[in-house]
């Protein structure tokens, strides 16, 4: 584990931050430069004592009464974060999904640039998608060693997900964000992270009047 | 509110269920028929504790000692997460993403079918994708309403995304599920949840050694 985990955190809080950079750099958009642990409460439904208390963790962000200075809050966010600075990242799986996240424009200026796209099929291998060549997976652990590229986003069939997720691994992948809908055992040192709409839509239909 | 979420079950909980159920579900692919806590908690790095305890608060599922059947288990969550039924979902947004949502197999047997793809492009209206011919954001309203749709996944830009949402309200919209990075105000009764994959990736990234 990095040092930085050893601050002993709560991963929770951890998991909130990237949701408070997305806000105030919402509100830098609008042309804001002060805000509160009220109006950020507001937008991400979030109570502002919660906000306060995340933030009290990485020391005095704002004085009572004046509010949050934007710009600087974004910086530190950042730093925490270690997203100021630019993280290559790979993409395996060249179907549907993994040429909507190739496309997708949401990663560079927030810390991410999609670095290659990798498939196992002949069919896709060599193809043109976006500003990437599909490459083959056998050749993921050469060019991810080569490069040192630390994370990598999963975009093929569950039943493979495991498979390529070792690769990764042993490749030195120190970060996966899976879209296959399967949990994946990773080593202490790894984080992973998963995305399944499905998961959001069955917790959001407890709620609904069937 | 609904009566169910009246059982106070915190939400924290809630949204576990549906991981259990995926779980559950790979190990009925896997031909087994029983599981116990510890089982499911290696699989998805929950401690055994917690998946008892989360289970408790919907009656008693397994006996000490015996484990979990399975096949009961699964009927149970389903029944409690109320897909045990079919719910039609809108689409809106005929980008990449939208694009790939619509293509994506994972819903059908999980309690969902995508049942209409919008777009607000006239170069995009009309287009047949996959099984779908994109239909314009001006007729949404109109066709959830009388299909009685009660789930939108929004795959739009970001500054588009209240807009929408809110005509998805004002259509009889009771659960959203937005892909755009930006939070959404909807009222009380209107359930939402995030997907962007740049949150996941910046709550690993502090992890990592940069």
């Amino acid at each position: 584990m990095s040092v930085r985990s050893q601050a002993e955190i709560p991963d929770i809080v951890i998991g909130r931050l990237p949701l408070y950079l997305r806000a105030l750099r919402r509100l830098q958009q609008e042309e804001k430069s002060v805000t509160s642990s009220h109006e950020l409460g507001r937008r991400l439904d979030i109570s502002s004592a919660q906000i306060r208390k995340d933030l009290s963790h990485f020391g005095g962000f704002g004085k009572q009464g004046t509010g949050y200075q934007i710009e600087f809050l974004i910086d530190k966010l950042q730093d925490v974060l270690q997203v100021n600075q630019e993280w290559l990242v790979a993409v395996i799986g060249a179907g549907n999904l993994g040429i909507a996240i190739s496309h997708y424009r949401g990663f560079q200026d927030r810390g991410f640039r999609i670095a290659h796209l990798f498939d196992i099929s002949p069919k896709k291998i060599g193809q043109r998608i976006g500003e990437f060549v599909v490459q083959p997976v056998s050749s993921m652990r050469e060019i991810i060693c080569a490069e040192g590229i630390k994370i990598a986003m999963l975009a093929v069939p569950a039943e493979d997900a495991q498979t390529v997720a070792d690769q990764l691994i042993e490749a030195g992948v120190r970060a996966i964000l899976n879209y296959a809908p399967i949990n994946i055992n990773v080593p202490e040192d790894v984080q992973i992270q998963y995305i399944d709409p499905v998961t959001h839509l069955q917790h959001m239909t407890f709620y609904l009047d069937a």
